[in-house]
């Protein structure tokens, strides 16, 4: 490797390519729990053997190039937020630390478009554009952790999909740099029939087609006015029921959150009531809409029996929602702990919340099995599984935490689920990926996987099962 | 070819293969122009040796296979409608008559969802739904000649794309076979982080990357109250400062068109007022929800200074809306003319429509260049032109086509709007294709075809441009 380091090096200048213990420790894994676990336990976790931190495209290229003459691995790596295992060390790699591409390129109001780099910290990039009255309107959980590009490379979700769409809904264009060293940029109008629509090969490819460069998010104004509303659910399918008629009615509340009574408890202790789920809102835009689906939305909770909650449960909600957990102090505490989000039909979810739930029963020393809904769509809604055992010692975590995330992979897929909604695939949902995709289709991701990178040189191992 | 046409009626059934000239004659081109003039002036068009029509899948699975081990390119075919040169007849080639497929297979009120053969008439598609109570929302002129699997090759819009979304926002799966004789169902679930979306693979491909032989849309419910309203604008700046502060404030008409005075005068003759363009909007949704935009565009409109006018003009559209001129009977007038359709941001269209009027001006024997904007987003506008010019005789026609649209390309492309709103490439748009894609997306387009289509057999010569 000391060819290519001296490679990059001359190329970038030796401030741009790190190679002490510290910076190659500190990325040598995302927020994947099993690493973290596995470090926990004193494993020896590989790093990769450089970092190259690239100042601008003509950087990304030279990198890139460099890397295919050399036949030499190359990580994108964002802010390592990633959840499923998408960057683990390699020896043998480059790693490509997209965090040093971290600026605002443009703020357009009038079209709102905003142009960032993809390396930019999301919240950063989210308070940039309120400054001028705006708003990404993508909140994943992880936004203060996570980058632009990393949204786009994982096809990520925020917390106001409902209304505001998921990160493919946001996208305007998206610049990128291919395996063969291209630098393309793709989308340059509203809406295009210019063939197939090329940008969704780079998103959710979580680095194995390319590097994104660089992010051109569509914006939209600050609402006139957000409002919150929270109703109890006797039943899950109950709340179900309820978000499917107001949805498939036409409204569109940016955020609906359905938890089940275990999530309620432990998230919302105050507000917790019998044996029921809850559903938290929040209502935006302008103030007369807003109006209209608030009378709407209570007519169709009392028409389905249920009960209006304190308001107040979504401000809570709102002033904890991004508070990310660190796997490491559960650990100490003896938990091993996930989320899994699946999504499904209406006419399935309920089955696949039953199935999985039960499986999780049988989990080696389950202490929490729970869910909640969080994105809603006319034909369907997400869940978010947690589950959490709580063990004598770290010795049989990882069994328990590969055992809880296959529960819930076999049980959404039997049930008819797609089972990954939005914290994409990694190494992690490899096994499952055929699920969805079927057989064929796993064929099809491998082939142009094949005609992107030939050598197989990006984030290699990650994503795309082997044949 | 005889032995090709042998094989696929040993495999098919010879009921399934028509090799007589009226049937082929028929297929030989779509709806394009150039296509319809050529054959008016005694042109001999060339049509393909044989059409094979499939019963199912398997049916198709075996013609492709069929076609590729005997390396006989294979052009698939919907119901012919396209107006971008997508089908040209090839005496070489198997034509895949996709018409033959056309059954509903499912419906679901509960989730939504339709399941269609790709070959249904998009008319009768809406009008099984409609039965239901739903509605696909998808309305593209065509909607009464033109299949639900064209609607994706094509990557198409209806005229309520503002609110309903495009056919990619419209989209659960597609079922198709590849080039390789694969079948694949991409899209099991209301979203997925599983990769790449593959769909977008197909979407818009125009035949190229294989046959679309099942779509499932997610459907809408029939709205609650559907309303018309309609202004003046005084420029056509004027107006598109309205729908922009109407969009961007977070309303959502279905439908927003807005006709320059010429085509106001043309369209709408009893209502046209001084030199002034139109808006023309349909309100859908809840009653109360409707009620609020309606308010909220009067007040945006009056603003602005625009007045407004009798909605009874919307009314007239809508009656009218779906009539799909026949090229013969305006050749047969003296008149070539098409319509063109790009899209820009809001900064930009104003400058796109100026300049590609004026360069209109410069057509021969021209006698009409307008207007009309019809598709509607946060971050622009597009815009309809149309062009005729009036010619003594055929002969100069042909040429006066290409000048026109060779304008309108280049205006647009100048001024930095996308060059193909919704109409597709098809062989028209190839020699544009790198303003949108850059040469570099170009480029990337022909390696993703020959991973594909290694073989290059599928609709050969249409969409991408040669190396």
């Amino acid at each position: 490797m000391n060819t290519i380091i001296a490679a990059l090096s001359a190329a970038l200048g030796p401030d741009q390519v790190l190679t002490d213990a510290a910076s190659l420790h500190a990325r040598r894994f995302d927020r994947w729990c099993v690493n973290h676990l596995r470090d926990f336990r004193g494993e020896t976790l590989p790093s990769c053997a450089v970092i190259a931190r690239p100042a601008n495209v003509a950087d990304v290229q030279k990198i890139v190039r460099i890397c295919t003459a050399m036949n030499t691995p190359i990580i994108p790596y964002g802010l390592g937020s990633g959840v499923c295992g998408g960057i683990v060390g390699n020896p043998r790699a480059v790693l490509l630390d997209m965090g040093s591409m971290n600026r605002v390129r443009s703020i357009d109001p009038i079209n709102l478009l905003a142009d960032f780099d993809a390396g930019i910290n999301g919240l950063l990039a989210e308070q940039l554009v309120a400054v001028e009255g705006l708003t990404i309107g993508h909140w994943p959980q992880s936004i203060g952790i996570s980058s632009v590009g990393g949204w786009v490379s994982t096809r990520a979700s925020g917390q106001f999909s409902t209304a505001y769409g998921n990160i493919e809904d946001i996208i305007y264009a998206i610049e990128a740099v291919l395996p063969n060293g291209d630098l393309v940029t793709l989308g340059c109008a509203p809406r295009a029939a210019a063939g197939p629509d090329l940008r969704h090969l780079l998103m959710g490819a979580e680095g194995t087609m390319g590097v994104i460069t660089g992010v051109t998010l569509s914006l939209r104004r600050a609402p006139e006015q957000r409002t919150f509303s929270a109703y109890y659910a006797k039943t899950m399918d109950q709340g179900f029921a309820a978000q499917r008629e107001i949805v498939q009615t036409g409204w569109l509340p940016p955020v609906m959150r359905q938890y089940d009574h275990p999530e309620v408890t432990r998230n919302f202790r105050a507000h917790a009531r019998d044996n029921q789920a809850m559903l938290l809102m929040v209502h935006e835009g302008p103030a007369a809409r807003v109006q209209a689906e608030l009378t709407a939305v209570a007519k169709i909770a009392a028409d389905g029996g249920m009960a209006p909650a304190d308001p107040q449960v979504v401000a809570d909600w709102m002033d904890q929602r991004n508070h990310v957990p660190e796997w490491r102090d559960l650990i100490e505490r003896g938990l091993i702990v996930d989320t899994v989000e699946i999504s499904g039909t209406w006419s399935r979810i309920g089955a696949i919340y039953n199935a999985a739930i039960k499986e999780l029963a049988g989990l080696e020393n389950v202490v929490n099995a729970s869910a909640h809904s969080s994105h809603v769509y006319r034909t369907g809604i997400n869940l978010y599984f947690s589950f959490a055992s709580l063990m004598d010692g770290t010795e049989r975590m990882e069994a328990a935490y590969f055992d809880g995330w296959d529960r819930i992979m076999r049980a959404t897929a039997a049930n008819g689920g797609g089972i990954a909604h939005h914290h994409g695939a990694g190494r992690l949902r490899k096994a499952y990926l055929h699920h969805d995709l079927g057989d064929t289709g796993v064929a099809l991701l491998r082939r142009l996987k094949t005609a992107m990178d030939p050598q197989n040189l990006f984030n290699p191992g990650n994503l795309i099962p082997d044949a």
